[in-house]
Parts: structure tokens; sequence; C-alpha cells
């Protein structure tokens, strides 16, 4: 029996790598953090998440549904019905993608603070 | 006295929207991981994450150091010798972004089956 390979990020061929560059994306973040609560169409998701455009959305979604994190039903009536679902996966990421938004709507402020401060420094150079 | 603003990072013109965009971001994150024991020259970083280019690398900083996640310190010896260090506010991100590498690591084996059969019935279609 061999051991289980060790996955790791920092190591530039590793698989988990492509999954790290797709979850620590500002819009798969806000996506997850939407789709928490229930299912909805793609019209929602796009009006919620404020700034999107249809194409990005369009392809965050296959990406998410291709990596097993979000599952897209689409149901046989007039008119078509789509919705897109977080899976069990897609819901256990959750929890650390939020950690992000309360993290960056909590120090926005010294962020800002910085920033100033980093381009006064810059233009008195 | 008025109320402070409300931060919101779905609404696209909130500044936390672009805090957001910062952090969650693969070379962010490993930059900010690799740098929580202690500070490190740009040559240790460059090594430390595997593929990363000299120029994303050194635009990545410098977003950071703007920020205030990051700060450079130069020192005026020779040969000349500059190290990246972690602010308090960067070392407040560690644990978020960190979350995020052991999801892409623990989960890596059920994103690559979720692509497997992805890809297979977009084969058969």
């Amino acid at each position: 029996m061999t051991d289980p390979p060790d996955w790791n990020v920092f190591v530039r061929t590793c698989p988990s790598r492509t999954s790290l560059a797709e979850i620590a994306n500002k819009w798969t973040a806000m996506i997850v953090i939407v789709l928490e609560p229930g299912p909805l169409r793609f019209t929602e998701i796009r009006a919620a998440v404020d700034g999107i455009s249809g194409k990005v959305l369009s392809e965050t979604l296959r990406r998410l549904e291709r990596d097993g994190l979000v599952e897209r039903r689409s149901y046989d009536r007039m008119p078509p019905h789509v919705e897109y679902e977080l899976t069990p996966l897609g819901h256990s990421l959750q929890a650390p993608l939020d950690a992000l938004r309360v993290w960056a709507e909590a120090h926005i402020e010294k962020v800002l603070d910085a920033r100033e401060g980093y381009d006064d420094r810059m233009a008195r150079r």
C-alpha cells in the first residue's frame, strides 16, 4: 500500500493549487455566500452580486459546477427554469469564505488609512 | 453625528469590495501564510511560493504594503538588504487565509473526482 499523496498548494504542480486559485477569488466568495441560504436562479445571483458581468458569472458558475461546489438544476417546464445550488462540498466552503468577507468589511477603514499614508509617502518621494 | 457607513462587499462601489478582491487571491494567501513565522527577503518568498513570477510577486507585495498588510524594511548596508514582514493587520488575515489553504488541500480529491465526472458528462453530450 502506498501512502496518499501529500497535497501542498505551495508546489506549483500540485492539483490543490488549482483548487486554491478557484476558491481564493472574490467572485467565488460572493457567489458561495449568496447561495448559502438556498438555490437561486442566474438572474437572482447576478442581482445579488452587484457588478458581476453575465460572462464572468456564467464562467464562474461553470467552474464551481465542474469542481463539485455548485449543482445546476434545470427543470423541464415553460418557461425553462434553471437553479444553482451549493453541494455539501460547496456548503463546507461557506464559513472560510464568509470569514474573508467579514475581514474585508471589518478592516476596510484601516486599509483605507494605510492606502492614504502610502500614497502620501510615494508622492513626497 | 452621522452613523458610520455600512461597509458591504456586495455593493460594487463599496471600498470593502476592493479589499476583498485583494485578499481573496491565491498569491495573497500564499504570501501571507509564508510570512506568518517572520520576515523574509524577496528571494526567500519567491522560493517558498513555487511558480510565482518576479513581476507578480513584486506587484502583490506592493499592493499588500499599500493596504497596510505588509511592511517593507530596507537596511542601509552593503549589499542592500530588504525584508518583508506582516503588520499586525496582516497577521490578522493569516488564520482566514490559512483556512482556505487547509480546505484546498483537504478536499482536492473530491474536487478532482467532481472534475472527472463533469468532463465525462460533457464528453457524452
